[in-house]
């Protein structure tokens, strides 16, 4: 079984948002054994549409597309589907009164908007929307089927989900992939380890590079379905040989929260440039309210001075932006939370602030511990949002190790 | 001149990350006029990547592909172009010295990706990748031009914006679309608001609603040009019909920091389930220094108390996920920072932690200003992700409407 997907949007032709749904789709199918193997976009085009689901479907068992079911006249993809199935679009007079229900309940009253939302192909089904309200579609093109999923992607997720559950099935987990997380290691660096040390994937098993911001990451994938036990020894022969560069869990927040909780530590963070950031990082990870304790954002220098202590002589004399002023807030808030472990960030993120001495980019992390404090000066290349995100993986990643170094 | 995109990368159909480089492209390309018609998707895939690359190629005047230049074996771009164009790989020896230096600086010792990424298809140029290792490539398949830029979203941001230098343009600046975002109403409700009003957007100026957690957006652009003056009386139509609900900026965060320098307000956050991502949202907007003074991250109730003089006793009376303690937050943080305004987060994002009275999603928002203090409950459905990105947008929001309230 091979599936395809038509993304669908002006917004994502024009670069106004990026699309969500391929990943999300891809993961449900993965779980289900079933491949991606094409991907299209178009915009919110009828006849373009209809093309892509054309061809898509005549190369595919299955098609998803995502996109264009809204109720406003820019959304034309239950038309474009009619089109491409040779058949008239007809209106559901069920889904029609509960759609016109939903609005009233919202106070609304747009009868068009029902209508259009209530639009099906001929002999085509709806589908169950729990999460919004545009309805999905399922149906067929030629001999393959397709699914029409809303371009909200926790919508398209939900349904998704529930469509797919009628597939032959691996069942829950990620079956067919092991993921390894890696810290601090380039993609080349990452590479050369594991070929000085003889590392081959096992025949039938793809290793792939994933670079990012965090960290490499290392995909383990058996796309013919190499038994359980041969992906889980080749995950574990890589972590060993990449040491304490490979992470616990599947990310760098994730690696984080586990080795506080394996050591019994607890930790507190104080930012200045990434305004939270660290902190948000940390709680995107479940249970990670048993290792972090919360911190400070100390963004303007009152806040430093009244909610971290660092003495305003300080901060005049040597700048916001120095060793001194890093280590004081690692300090200050590892006394305040009772952390065993304090991260601290300052630093210039721009476009403003830089200096010939100071320039846009210069960041200090400073890290608090029983065994005293130090801190790191960087200079981050990038833009404002690059130089915050490098920010934010070098103080985890620092907080990661220290934690492995102390035991 | 149309261009068409081709994404590659096996991570994009495992759907392991989602892509950032067709929005980067688009955007550089809209700059310049240049309209995307055209994307597809394949895995790292050799014969897959050339018959994509050649289909696309004849139907478009330029095509953009991006991934797979890495250093390591799952990257099959460049020999995949060689295929489709029918040329073979050759070895760019300046290209292979200096990947070689780059390696030696970095201590690694890596023939092998020196030369596997010094391949250029005879007849193509090399690109310079001044973010990164991989440089890209520039050459033709059949009448369209082809540039070939790394995966990596920053290193492919560079070199298209590099290359797209040499279009014909249309200068800086976004001509040809204008946005206007919203806070608070259904995609439904703008679209009744508009159509009730009689708006009708000008011939040759297309209506587009772009769906968000943040808020609906609003797109109106012109395919084929239409006067900037045109563009801006539609854009201040829309901005008039929906008032206040219109943000200044072009998204909530923006909104948010406008609102507060124009009315000379400073903010402070205290944030318990969203764990500092108020704050880091608020400080992703260049300029937010001016307003936003800094915040609390009070995750565990020992900081609820000691950061924020919550009464023990009332988070014990009460439950931290309480009114009361919305209320002190709030209070706590706007005495603290000394700020104008306290916005205040306390909830159960999950997915552990509910319970009958309280279940998961259950959230108090606090805000604290001159005329006083003012709580409100909600119920966000969701998983653990989307509970916190629905909070913060409903924070952001009601930060946003009490200040335009205070005038």
């Amino acid at each position: 079984m091979r599936a395809a997907v038509l993304l669908v949007g002006d917004e994502l032709l024009a670069g106004i948002v990026s699309d969500l749904n391929l990943a999300a789709v891809a993961r449900v199918l993965a779980r289900h054994g079933v491949p991606i193997t094409e991907v299209a976009t178009t915009g919110d085009d009828r006849k373009a549409i209809a093309d892509a689901a054309r061809r898509l479907a005549a190369r595919s068992d299955l098609l998803v597309v995502t996109g264009g079911l809204g109720p406003t006249a820019d959304d034309v993809t239950r038309e474009a589907l009619a089109d491409a199935a040779g058949v008239s679009l007809g209106i559901d007079d069920a889904i029609r009164t509960s759609l016109e229900e939903r609005l009233r309940r919202y106070r609304l009253d747009s009868p068009v908007a029902a209508v259009r939302q209530a639009g099906v192909p001929t002999g085509w089904d709806p589908v169950e929307n729990r999460e919004g309200s545009a309805p999905g579609l399922k149906g067929r093109l030629g001999s393959a089927e397709v699914w029409v999923l809303p371009g909200v992607p926790r919508e398209a997720r939900a349904m998704v989900d529930s469509l797919a559950a009628g597939l032959p099935g691996f069942g829950p987990g990620r079956s067919g992939e092991r993921l390894v997380a890696t810290a601090g290691l380039s993609e080349v660096r990452v590479a050369t380890l594991l070929d000085d040390a003889g590392f081959r994937p096992p025949a039938g098993i793809r290793l792939g590079y994933l670079p990012a911001p965090g960290g490499v990451r290392l995909r383990l994938a058996a796309p013919t379905g190499a038994p359980d036990a041969e992906l889980d020894r080749a995950a574990a022969e890589v972590r060993a040989l990449l040491g304490v560069s490979a992470l616990p869990g599947t990310s760098l927040p994730e690696g984080v929260v586990e080795v506080f909780r394996e050591s019994g530590r607890t930790l507190a963070t104080a930012e200045s440039c990434t305004g939270g950031a660290i902190g948000k990082r940390i709680t995107d990870v479940p249970g990670s309210s048993s290792v972090y304790l919360g911190g400070i954002i100390a963004y303007s220098n009152r806040a430093k001075v009244e909610r971290l202590g660092i003495a305003s002589g300080l901060l005049e004399e040597r700048g916001a932006v120095s060793e001194e002023v890093a280590l004081a807030m690692a300090d200050g808030a590892r006394a305040r939370f009772g952390a065993s472990v304090a991260v601290s960030v300052t630093g210039i993120a721009g476009p403003g602030g830089g200096s010939p001495d100071k320039p846009v980019g210069t960041i200090w992390i400073g890290i608090a511990d029983e065994r005293g404090t130090s801190a790191r000066r960087s200079v981050m290349p990038g833009d404002r949002p690059l130089v915050r995100e490098r920010t934010i993986n070098k103080a985890l990643e620092m907080a990661y190790r220290r934690v492995r170094e102390l035991g």
